[in-house]
């Protein structure tokens, strides 16, 4: 395998500092820092701040959607026991690192989205990105018969991916994943039954 | 009445500064411009951006308490008329600046809590204040039956701060209050029927 050269070095260092530090809070030269590599290794690969944060989201989506397919648009499982691993996967995900970092996507959603027009836009369109899996899933579920037929999926799957990131909020504030704990027992308790 | 003081000034349009930019995205130069005021009037008065904020937050609190005690703590309204008040008038709140701000706590909860655990925990603090408040409004729902007798009104009420969390968030990513009105309508309609 030939070495991974700087820019992916960048970026997949560059994505665990602005996880953790945010957007505002990590530095490029915390970046470089964490990435080892030079300075001007930045500036020749990235144009700007932002264009390097929107390839760092595209690396994070990557990762989100291989969790997606996985779960909520797997067609081989049952809908509701696709909804519940997709839950589990974000509560592992959620509690790595003491439950510091909470969801990038979230955070960028806070903390970027006033700073930068192009990063609001995405994180905008990557929220009706897993809204429409969640509605996908759902929708399998009342053709099977495990949700009732007069369930409006679309508005469920926009409460279920709000929800979960005030979830993720919660837990990043706590450094404790009880918050998305706590939702997935109100979710399948009270707001599916 | 007396002028206001340099130090109330820097508070009250800070906090119109923090909420809008957050908390790494105000700068110091930002406040004071938006103040009126020499820069050393900020430092005169605050040993520290941190301490700054954590007397903003105090600030928006004193606000927040008003409407808490008006909706949720107020015991000459019917329980669901209070918890439909105290959603209504979040919506108002989260639809100014058209919808670019979010709420404070919540801000903070992502943006700040990586830099300072002072300002962390004080959020951690505040959430549960909020979560007593919703908790005693659903016990009276629950006591004058307007909540079965079996709900776990301290569970539901952490579910509700937390959900709402997630539709602040949702909100100002969109620049758009729907999130928190799909909230409320998936609340009353589903969650608690």
């Amino acid at each position: 395998m030939s070495r991974p050269s700087h820019r992916d070095t960048i970026l997949t260092s560059g994505l665990r500092v602005v996880h953790e530090h945010g957007f505002n809070g990590a530095s490029v030269r915390d970046i470089v820092q964490a990435a080892g590599v030079p300075h001007g290794s930045f500036t020749n690969h990235f144009p700007s701040k932002e264009a390097f944060v929107l390839e760092v989201i595209d690396l994070y989506l990557a990762e989100a959607r291989l969790n997606l397919r996985d779960t909520l648009c797997n067609d081989d499982l049952a809908p509701m026991h696709r909804l519940r691993k997709y839950v589990d996967a974000n509560i592992r995900h959620i509690s790595l690192n003491d439950s510091r970092n909470g969801c990038l996507f979230g955070n960028f959603a806070v903390e970027a989205s006033d700073s930068s027009e192009a990063i609001r836009l995405r994180i905008v369109e990557i929220f009706a990105e897993v809204e429409k899996c969640v509605d996908y899933c759902l929708m399998a579920a009342v053709s099977v018969g495990e949700l009732r037929a007069d369930t409006n999926c679309q508005e469920l799957a926009s409460f279920i991916v709000t929800s979960l990131q005030g979830a993720y909020l919660m837990a990043k504030a706590r450094r404790d994943p009880t918050p998305v704990l706590n939702f997935k027992e109100m979710l399948f308790s009270r707001v599916l039954r």
